[in-house]
């Protein structure tokens, strides 16, 4: 899908580019010209490069997604960005966060962007653009080059927010006790912060050089606003930081759980043990059957004796709890 | 709320600034002239952004809370800072630290300071200029700004202080034996100073900037003033990673006062059952009813049979503990 | 082994150079000369050294394989790289990936290859120029040494994506349970992203020298080319980094898993112990053998004794069976 | 207290300052004035800090003991120093290192101390050249606060031994068996170098800068001695990160310790348990009153029922001890 | 010890250097003179140095064996280097690297070589030099001192490959079970690593300043050589980084192996409990002697009561010994 619009301060207006000629004629319009291609076809993004001077090398990095980053080329900026949103629900390795690449080509008057899928950031503000938005319709393209970022970079805040209630979820569940369920929650949070960081740190580079004032297309008028975009992005990654750390935190309350689970029924076992083993022993020893004269256990014998040592078994598990309760073991 | 003050050497004069004109006759006025700002409206913000030639992205940022920062603009500098306090007795996520935002904006002969909610440290401030305070009339906008942005990083000392309590009592607590409140505690702290890392890292660059002679409204005699609030914050980075090490150190302590009761109470349980299960296997013997003639069991029926094998159990039972003792198991 | 092709747009031209008259004429004729070395006999390097005025130096660099550089000398720039691919089923230490060592040398119009044992890559940028490659015709040596590189590289990641396999492999093989294999597993991961390591990091510094346009021999139309090899090789990083993480993290499943594998073991004996003991205990009572009158053992006597003693016993059972099943260890 | 010489190649002089008038005067005679105060009162320092136009800022940074550094003014250099020395037998939180602050101001003739409390390496350092040391009379001020710099700086060598001394025998308590006394020691090892860390990385800093030649008030010919401090202080450092992971490595052999521990204490229990309770039922069955016809027991009537199953447990111990001690349980 | 030559490309001269006159005289002869100090007298070294303009601050770093560095001076150029040797059998602490300084002075046509010990690196050299060596012979004073510092980091990489061997022995122990000298044999390499560390990392700053062009005394034609000695000694960091982690590695699996042994026995002690204490219990029932009418233990009567119960036993047997192997724990 290609589409494209031409806008001046005056007004919009939507441009068929079905051929190279097309394309030509949009770009040589007085205006500011926006051609967006939605495409999992290489070729049609390269039929539109070509007519901008765009070398295949760009085309190919969009396709394939790699890292995001910013080019300088003599005649245009190249902007490849990736948007991040969690897809909860997924077992597979690696696969927890939903990525799509974005290119933006920033020419003096002209705009292609290029998507290998439709993405929620691109269409907004082409929706904006087409609605003849006035802050757009005032500003070069470099202004609406921001206004795409800065959706892609909002959007990356809210990845952060479900990141962090699932981190609340887990130090909730971490202290209930020993839960292997927890311990992969905590893994698959790991990963998509590893995950995210792989996209976070080169974009903050990415906007950084946009914001510092090296790159002609962007207008001086225009480099604060990419400067907002990169405190944003700073912030995140700050975030990300914490998040990590608080993630190594719930880790190690869960290993203490664990650790704690297992002293605490280590002393439940000694103290019954403790206290029964003895007491058995006892039972044991009034189970003999000796019988061979006076010294063969009298006691059996004697009048009080069951109920002596009933009371002496008594006296021993009271002596017993009371000890273990002083020494908090009970 | 929007109040105002003209001073000189000679004096302070109070301003009323309702309108957009009060606003620019006090700027244009000889003097200093200090445009104070507290409101949760940041049209508020905004009116008064625009009579002093400030951006509405800057207005935004302290609205919105992000990471303090210095930015300088031809006309003026804008340094964006926070506040930082401990708040007890909390128990939801990432709320322990209370943090207020306050936007400053350094004319050649104006300041004006935006607080989203009134702080103590701008109040402070607002009072010795009010009330005359000499040093303050005698130097400019930028001497001011100091005076505010110097109580603010005290008052991260307090928070530090009470970090440093809170981990004195974690380390007491903790050589105690395994409580999991202590785990908890660790666990706030540990969260605690990562929360206020992210507050206190950005603004010791902010401030480093503006020590470093690069802004145009600072003078070179208030630079040095500015170089001391630096040097606190570096101080402070200081102490936040050493208490995050030491809270880690009494994390790992933890760990070992449970790995080491466990090992304890596995002591005692196997001392018990060494001892024990080999009596009870001896009385448990003299408890069969063997009766097939002069091989069984005629112990049964020798004159000191009884008390010869409660001798012998008496004496494993000796052996035992005394071995148990010389093996440090006791 | 010592090839040699001359070649010019319009076509290529196979050369003996068995003698080094032969070698000076294939480097004397118009068009780009490009002599293959691949031998294990530093001797022969150093002959075709000689001719193209390379220092002995880097012929030792390239024999003895030590760390990927590029090193920029006044008529020819000296790239070493590495080959790397994982060599599965061995057991020996620090010996899982397989390497081998690629000296690139680029002249203005000539490029020397040398490689202690013949490798794929080089192999396969051979055959392309010698079967005509239109691209590579066109471009000089600067180009075809590009694509040795980008073969190389692309490998790297055949590599990571082994390493990803069985990474996965292990993070669901830790949750199965203990497994010493698993752990076996793990620590041979570790070491093989730690040598992997060690060949990457300086790759990345020697293309990025090669793609910074300070080496005269790569021509500025090239140097996106090495850029985009330079990025692969930042993602790359990335990528190991990642996969540590990873490995970290599974590791730290495991501890868990035993830990907790332990926990329940030992809430299992705790449970059998804690029910029969007590059980053994009243039996044993009943075991004994007083006799002396009215008070020893009456309940031995009485009519509904053993069937009371049995349900009592019976409802201890089902007290502590509820009970723990109440505190979840059963 | 305050102290002053006046000292030339040819001798020393000593001065009374008690008042502003004879400080002058002192500051104005030919030779290099050193002024020395020893004072908890910070009236003290500020009186004579007017007199060498000393900012009271530096001051304020000696007596409230901040971290160490380097200011260069107009027209003096100001270094802020401190000693460290560690003092055995205290339990308080941070309390291990005593550390005393020393203000340097180093002018073109003219040399002011201040220690809030009298240090001992300030103190050699005056007797050296109140007692007419030619070393230091023939040199500037600039060499006299070397001399004092380096016998701080020694000082911390010494602190290390002792921290040094203190891990050797952590090393050999750890592998005699768990002892919670070790795990304390290690603690406040970790702690003191902590607390170092936050006085050495500061002081090679500030020394560094001193040995650069950026400082006007150090001679070229005094820069080689403050480089060879600058290099002590790069090995303490390295000293201290030594030390600090040989202080984790020794937690790692104590956690080991515990945990190997813990397994032999468990295999001694299960040997004696796995031994005992087969030969405890046994006796069990023995003991069972069965009397109900000619199934009912007939071993009891066997001649050689007894000894045969002594005989049998016997045997049943052996083969399990055997086994045992095969598997290393033993 | 003091010796000295004079060679030049014609040949080698010996010199005997007993007073001050001699070795002027020798300095003042045409050709490279090398004076070779092996002596653990200062003050040998001293009366060396001063003869060719040597600061004593460089003699008293190369005795008390500071760290490596280079430092360039007006005439000459100050190297000083460590030999590192591992001396195995040693069980004091710190005491396992064997290390001596070497202090090399590099001037326009002369060097001299200090050595408080005499090192085997430079003796070889001097033999080559003394004998007549053609390289040696045909270049000036830094090729030579190169030859030494070559040798010195050659032997480096003979320490790493002891410590790998050691490594590669663990690794082994380390999976045949705990073992508490695999422990002792881990911190040992690590402490050894350590020590290393901190000869490795400054040395190799010193020999990178020596490769870069910056020092005069170092011709340009033996940069290279320079450079070739920093590739290894970047390469030797990078092996020493990865050991570091290699030794982690192992103490992860140690632990690991531990726990597992202790779930394991616990697992063991289980099952037999798990087992024996209700056959316990059930022999304990018919041991009672409950005889109060035809309730009282009708079983004791029956005519199969003892095969029934006996077969009973073996079946709950039976039924456990399937559940747990079911469930993995036998
Ligand atoms: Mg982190
Ligand atoms: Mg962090
Ligand atoms: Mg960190
Ligand atoms: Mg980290
Ligand atoms: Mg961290
Ligand atoms: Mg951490
Ligand atoms: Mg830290
Ligand atoms: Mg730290
Ligand atoms: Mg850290
Ligand atoms: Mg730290
Ligand atoms: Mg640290
Ligand atoms: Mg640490
Ligand atoms: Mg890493
Ligand atoms: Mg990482
Ligand atoms: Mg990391
Ligand atoms: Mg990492
Ligand atoms: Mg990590
Ligand atoms: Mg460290
Ligand atoms: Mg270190
Ligand atoms: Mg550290
Ligand atoms: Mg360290
Ligand atoms: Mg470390
Ligand atoms: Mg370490
Ligand atoms: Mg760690
Ligand atoms: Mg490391
Ligand atoms: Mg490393
Ligand atoms: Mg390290
Ligand atoms: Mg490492
Ligand atoms: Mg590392
Ligand atoms: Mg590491
Ligand atoms: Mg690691």
């Amino acid at each position: 899908m290609i589409d494209a619009v031409v806008y001046t301060v005056e007004g919009v207006e939507r441009r068929d580019v079905d051929s190279v000629e097309a394309i030509e004629e949009a770009k040589a319009t007085a205006g500011t010209t926006w051609v967006r291609v939605v495409s999992d076809d290489r070729a049609e993004f390269e039929r539109v490069a070509e007519s901008f001077g765009i070398h295949p090398l760009s085309v190919e990095d969009i396709h394939n997604g790699v890292r995001p980053k910013t080019e300088d080329y003599p005649n245009h900026a190249f902007v490849l960005a990736r948007t991040a949103r969690l897809r909860r629900g997924e077992t597979t390795f690696d696969e927890e966060i939903r990525s799509e690449s974005v290119g933006l080509f920033v020419g003096p008057d002209w705009l292609v962007t290029m998507e290998p899928a439709a993405t929620d950031a691109v269409a907004r503000v082409w929706r904006a653009v087409d609605g003849g938005d006035d802050r757009a319709l005032q500003a070069g393209p470099d202004y609406v080059a921001y206004r795409a970022l800065d959706r892609i970079v909002d959007d990356y805040f809210l990845l952060l927010d479900d990141v962090e209630t699932t981190i609340e979820e887990i130090e909730e569940g971490v202290l209930d006790g020993p839960d292997p369920d927890v311990l992969e929650a905590l893994n698959t949070v790991r990963r998509d912060l590893l995950s995210f960081r792989k996209i976070l740190w080169p974009t903050r580079e990415a906007v950084g050089v946009l914001s510092r004032g090296d790159v002609d297309e962007v207008r001086s008028s225009t480099e604060k606003y990419y400067r907002d975009v990169y405190d944003h992005l700073v912030e995140l990654v700050d975030l990300t930081e914490t998040y990590r750390d608080l993630a190594r935190g719930a880790r190690d309350i869960y290993q203490n759980t664990v650790a704690q689970s297992t002293n605490e029924v280590m002393k439940t076992l000694t103290v019954v043990a403790t206290v029964l083993l003895p007491l058995t022993f006892v039972v044991g020893v009034y189970g003999m059957n000796f019988s061979g004269g006076p010294y063969a256990m009298p006691e059996l014998g004697w009048r009080f004796g069951y109920p002596a040592v009933m009371l002496g078994m008594a006296l021993i598990t009271v002596i017993l709890v009371v000890y273990f309760r002083e020494n908090d073991w009970l």
